[in-house]
């Protein structure tokens, strides 16, 4: 590693000795994966689409969206420093990806090739436990989220994305938080007009 | 084991094999987890308390389900024979579990603890495997379900429902249906009459 690429895994490196791994399992990570510029805008994953990589964001924003029939888009997630970014069940099943995934700002990520990953997880005890954890994590947001859907009123919703992603109302539009809690922009405007005058 | 609880233990062997575990750490789990049998009726779970298990279904059938403020319930989801049954989410944070699950036929489990869940992954590359490819499985489900609320009208979401549990629409009240495709029981029942004059 130089002075470049080292940052990118600083993060990464942190998560794997919490999961075990270090010494010849770490070398052959670094090894065996890059690091690459995403420019805003690029779309990381494309809807219909196959997904051989996994990444872990180092700097920089995604969203992850469904574009619906009618043009409009659904964003279900977003993606910001230190946290993963892919379709994982994509990657995992070799399916066309549903979603698509956007790079919100210029960002700096990890890339991890489905077949180092699966030769990771077959020689290393502590791979197959980081990604045990890292997809326990995705799995614990979808059940969080479905809950939200189901229970909160958007405010509440709007309070909740605002938790979850700290600052990230600073660096989105607004429509692509109305299309997360599931408004229109229009009522979502509304919404915060009446929260700043509580 | 004995002939009377060996059965339930049979199809998640073949699950254990598959993913490296034999010997000692097979005895184990089976020695540190027992055989429930679950009347007709029973919660599993209930919305609001902490889960300490998880559970594989070897015989019956369970529904889970959120219980919504104006007293409905929605159905995320069903588990029947050779599958897992839990509320993961729950189990691995220590949460409250935000749905409950309710045996709709009398059921057969095996019960496996949080405690020796961790211990097995501790010990054994090949237990932390098996788990990884249980919750990877529940997340691939997530996503499924996502795009398919999110794509299909209600009567693919139907044909979709028949493909992913076969047979379930004869184990199952019409009513159950409905509130997993999300749509009322009266509009189940006119879509379905249309299907048959099809």
């Amino acid at each position: 590693m130089n002075a470049e690429t080292d940052a990118p895994y600083r993060a990464l490196e942190r998560r794997a000795r919490e999961a075990g791994i270090e010494g010849e399992d770490w070398v052959r990570f670094v090894e065996n994966t890059r690091v690459r510029s995403i420019p805003k805008g690029a779309l990381l994953v494309s809807a219909g689409e196959p997904v051989n990589d996994a990444w872990f964001c180092s700097e920089g924003l995604f969203r992850l969206f469904y574009p619906l029939p009618d043009g409009r888009e659904y964003n279900v997630a977003f993606s910001t420093e230190n946290d993963y970014v892919t379709s994982y069940g994509a990657m995992a099943t070799g399916e066309p990806s549903a979603f698509s995934i956007e790079a919100l700002e210029a960002s700096t990520v990890v890339e991890i090739g489905r077949g180092v990953l699966r030769e990771l997880m077959d020689r290393s005890h502590g791979w197959e436990r980081f990604v045990r954890l890292a997809v326990e994590r995705l799995y614990i947001r979808k059940e969080e989220r479905e809950r939200q859907l189901l229970y909160l009123p958007a405010l509440e919703r709007y309070e909740a994305f605002l938790r979850k992603y700290p600052g990230l109302d600073r660096r989105i539009p607004q429509y692509h938080i109305a299309s997360y809690i599931g408004v229109s922009p229009v009522s979502l405007s509304r919404l915060l007009r009446s929260r700043r005058g509580r």
